[in-house]
């Protein structure tokens, strides 16, 4: 199965330019944005053109490179992209990544070494680095996922929720990483995709990214997932993660809680898809992540035209907390924690 | 608590019309339609200007008299006004009230005694008749729910799905009734209504009613029900009715299966509000109730934009059923249905 776009994409050598899939476009259009400024990456970012953590810090990296390029210092164009989005810890963990190497090629054995042009080059590479690290990531989480779900009959129906996929990676996602491997192993999955409101994520990307790949995907609402169980039509449900507590708790995309207590009401197993870095052992349990309120507007005027009455009070939650007792299994880039709970975990991560 | 507003209404007395509330303006603006002859009735009830099976009984009913005036036949006129929503049973119903009433009038005892316009006016009687059993039915479910639910704390949350209210109805609703009478009777619910993709009835309708009201109302996404149960805010979970079956099991918009799913799991009772003509006898048990398809474009371009790619698959159940043990009473406006299976059923319907 063959990669039919690219979300993040270094085009050519030392003299080339980011260029990204510009997903605010989707699905109504496939349209590259070459971003030859850093001006033009932070605003991808901004915008959203590109998202999902790993992506977010993939596409960061490149654009530390567009910085050098047009002659800026390293730091200030780290700190200058750092303001893009400001609560996203892969962007941070990237960015720090490129400072690392500038210091290193300053101050470091290297120092003094340098031609032209040498700095740029040892950047691009670590942004390659950054990149191919999060691809293999994917196809970890791709083999050991397909390893646990190979007891799946062929044309077994799996629900995601929201979009975990190779749009928000640096490769084949997360979940969608599961998927994609089980479709090349011959499995062809019958995937029932949740629009996921209140953006509506599932609808616009991953069943656009499912249908470029050839994958059985079927839409449904958020509210249809109960009775797509209820009519025998799923046999697992796979999601990823934002953050996950050390005792397994999971935080991600609001509705996955509510899918993850449905899959448990009719016996289906619930799966988690995500790499270790999205593990915080800083944090005991589910109960301590706040859950962040975002505006009325997602909801009253999603779609550009009012849907709800002027002043209504609205509730939204940007995510929710599905507790470790509903994981059938953590699928990690490490190999996957099962029966999940603090002591699994630590096992896991050590 | 007033009515700050009326679906339905008969302005004026033999020579008046028939006045409705523009739905398909809602929620941006308050339009009444002043419909005066049965074309413009006919196209109010085909556009959804008002929806909700008792609403257009009562709308149809009056649409009767509207045409008499005109000097159209009974006949005529009734068989016109079928041919506006094929599948409305309440409409099917009103409109044979009325043709008795006409039939009476030529064949029965009143023959003869008429004057220019009696016709009218016991055309304009029965309609008056339908609709005022229809807001006494309504009253009654809130008399009834309310008792049951008078175990609330002041305060309580109260989760809704869809639009079970006065929009619906001639009088104050099924499921919102009771939620306006416990406001009646000084237990300041706070209601959660469910968007319900992918109409939006919760958000374009419930909302408006409940502010309109002044309860205290907050809308969420159908994905957020489950959040909501978990953070403690809901005591109790009332949804309407499309057709109830002998057992207990109930059809309804779809995600009220999902929503009494998760009430079962958060250990939060689950009721239904209907009036005990949405019982549907001849049916056994929910599986025989067939699930009716809509179209892919309700998910995939429901507010006049694409928000999934060109040839999705969709699938786009209109309803689904809540088995009956999912069910902590039925409340209708003959009592309330506790323990719901086929003999309680039977007990409260002979």
């Amino acid at each position: 199965m063959s990669e039919p776009f690219s979300t993040i994409r270094w085009d050519g050598g030392i003299d080339g330019h980011l260029r990204l899939l510009d997903q605010t476009r989707l699905p109504v259009e496939t349209v590259y944005l070459d971003c030859r400024t850093v001006e033009e990456v932070w605003q991808a970012i901004k915008r959203l053109a590109v998202r999902g953590a790993p992506a977010i810090g993939v596409a960061a990296a490149y654009g530390v490179c567009v910085g050098v390029k047009e002659d800026r210092s390293v730091d200030e164009v780290c700190d200058y992209l750092a303001t893009s989005r400001p609560t996203a810890v892969n962007l941070f963990w990237a960015l720090e990544r490129m400072r690392g190497v500038a210091s290193r090629a300053v101050h470091g054995p290297e120092r003094g070494r340098g031609r032209p042009g040498s700095l740029l080059e040892l950047l691009l590479a670590e942004a390659r680095a950054i990149h191919e690290e999060d691809r293999a990531q994917c196809a970890a989480m791709g083999r050991f996922g397909a390893d646990l779900l190979d007891y799946l009959p062929e044309g077994a129906g799996i629900l995601t929720h929201c979009n975990a996929g190779a749009l928000a990676t640096g490769g084949d996602g997360t979940a969608l990483a599961v998927i994609f491997e089980l479709a090349r192993r011959g499995k062809r999955p019958r995937v029932f995709a949740d629009e996921t409101r209140p953006l509506l994520q599932g609808a616009r990307l991953t069943m656009w990214e499912l249908m470029q790949r050839g994958i059985d995907a079927t839409l449904i609402c958020d509210s249809m997932a109960a009775q797509v169980m209820r009519e025998g039509r799923v046999q697992a449900v796979i999601t990823g993660a934002d953050r996950i507590a050390a005792n397994g708790d999971t935080a991600n995309k609001i509705g996955t809680y509510s899918v993850a207590t449905l899959a448990r009401a009719h016996g289906i197993p619930f799966y988690v898809a995500a790499p270790v870095t999205t593990f915080d052992l800083t944090i005991a349990s589910g109960a301590e992540i706040p859950i962040e309120q975002r505006s009325a507007e997602e909801i009253t005027c999603g779609f550009g035209k009012q849907t709800a009455p002027a002043g209504a009070r609205v509730y939204n939650p940007a995510f929710d907390v599905t507790p470790a007792e509903l994981i059938g299994a953590i699928i990690t880039d490490r190999g996957v924690v099962q029966r999940v709970n603090r002591s699994t975990v630590q096992s896991l991560l050590k």
